[in-house]
């Protein structure tokens, strides 16, 4: 499978600016798009960017402060109003069910497709659901109310076949499930000939992590260990840490840390302060500690990969023009 | 006191489009500012046009359809982030209330200004609330939910002393508010002069209906009679007329044929459908029937003035650079 892809959609904490709509965010997994977080507008971004609601089925929501979550039930209401039948997944904190519903409730028109909530837990790490695409976990996040970050990881991906030992070892093709799956051969002399012998180690499952909102938190390395790319909020400049400290949130120079520490590939920040109209001293604070950083600036594009990472080549700020190749 | 000043910020129906946001608009009387109705992302264009919230102290919501109020709790939470003290009223449907306490309850942060909530009857018309600038009402419209359309009018003004027979009648000045106020004067040779003789008629109160979402129903004209604007949604074109009247809206036409029985110096229709991209058919349909007809078009602002209407004379969209007098 090509590499999962992320469209950042809103980018700005609290409050929304000129430039900047509050959190959200989308992964796509192939044909599978996940979102991540709905702040007021988002459905006006997508229509923006040309993104359709098609295979728009699992919605992550991180806690519920508005700008996190606002723009939900109008993304739920043009589903609905453009014949939606798919089943929905939101996953979220418990209290999101009795929003939604009341709201749906009140507005008179019940949606022709089933919503299925996955409450999560803000104590305990936790796989919410498995695809045959990709997984998805929680784990708690410290903020002002219950938070909890994400992981979407790419499902465990077959060994590949070592031809040229298949052929030696004269395994019939009946076998090839198996061995792709780690299961060791029995030819007909009752010689057991090692998967490893007869297959590659498969890809690396690529993942992803987004922590937002969060207070800086060494914890929250050993949850996001090893990810592909890294999101973590970073609404401050380390010149505002106690302010950062106070609201529970982190600066730039915190996330960079949390990036080192978990060895992650590459990091994006975002849920930058309204008060940053230029972003680029965010950006070089992140950097000064943790090299592999970039903006989420809305209307990019990130291709979810492992390896050295550049710098988007081209910003083109609400326009999916471009895909960011973090390699 | 100037005339009102009627601002666009959305006129999209249900969904909204790359150019349309859902219903939103503000009525200036002054200083003070009535938002009516408040669709998502109504926040993002206050900020697009620079309309701050100060003075801001007045919301109607006219159903609970999200695309007129999905828009409320965001523009209420930035309120109470960017520091507002001052009561807000909002008048609304009585379960209004609960849906925005709940959201409020979740998100753990209790707005630092009271709001006050004024629960609007379907079933009859009323006055809601009158300030020394202007007076709000609301009537009952038919549509699909508990729906009402809402009336803003100057306060009475006073009577202008007629100088040259104050002079000549010798009125001394400690009668002049009384006079104002309509009473006649009494000399000390206790002759009656009559308040006509000594003061002009004040000029009319300028008033603005607003009309959204209705099915065509001609009980509307009493409620909206001889107000110098109203604001009459056309969904749809009167080829759509069949679709109108199930899903209980109004065409341009009909909004014409409301107008033109109801003796208003203007008509401004909007909540188009996301069909249509070219809106000068609607706004032909309905002149047709009522020539002094104008489109809700966003960024648009209208000088809520008497007498004879004429074409907006520099259309802008998102940008409230210049007033559009309907003189």
């Amino acid at each position: 499978m090509s590499a999962p892809e992320l469209y950042i959609l809103g980018s700005s904490s609290a409050t929304p600016t000129r430039d900047r709509n509050p959190s959200a965010q989308i992964l796509k997994f192939g044909h599978d798009k996940i979102m991540i977080d709905c702040g007021e507008g988002t459905q006006m971004r997508l229509i923006q960017l040309g993104i359709r609601h098609t295979g728009l089925d699992y919605i992550c929501i991180s806690h519920l402060h508005g700008d996190h979550y606002f723009g939900l039930i109008g993304l739920i209401s043009s589903m609905n109003l453009m014949g939606r039948k798919n089943a929905l997944h939101i996953i979220g904190p418990p209290q999101l069910k009795q929003i939604i519903n009341l709201q749906l409730l009140e507005g008179g028109k019940q949606p022709e497709f089933d919503i299925i909530f996955h409450p999560t837990n803000p104590n305990k790490a936790e796989v919410i659901l498995k695809t045959n695409h990709f997984e998805l976990s929680t784990f708690p996040l410290k903020h002002q109310i219950h938070c909890t970050g994400f992981i979407l990881k790419e499902a465990p991906k077959e060994r590949s076949l070592n031809i040229e030992n298949i052929e030696k070892y004269q395994v019939p093709i009946s076998f090839f499930k198996n061995i792709k799956a780690g299961e060791d051969f029995q030819n007909e002399q009752g010689e057991i000939i090692a998967y490893q012998l007869l297959s590659y180690d498969p890809k690396p499952s690529r993942s992803y992590a987004y922590c937002s909102d969060t207070i800086f938190d060494l914890e929250i390395v050993e949850h996001v260990k090893n990810c592909t790319v890294l999101y973590h909020e970073a609404t401050y400049l380390e010149a505002l840490q106690d302010k950062a400290a106070e609201r529970f949130h982190s600066t730039a120079e915190q996330a960079g840390i949390i990036a080192q520490n978990a060895g992650v590939d590459h990091l994006i920040i975002g849920h930058f302060s309204s008060r940053y109209d230029n972003l680029d001293p965010l950006l070089q604070e992140a950097k000064l500690v943790f090299s592999q950083t970039s903006l989420a600036i809305e209307g990019l594009k990130f291709s979810i990969e492992p390896g050295a990472a550049s710098e988007p080549a081209i910003k083109t700020p609400i326009e999916f023009s471009q895909v960011v190749n973090l390699n």
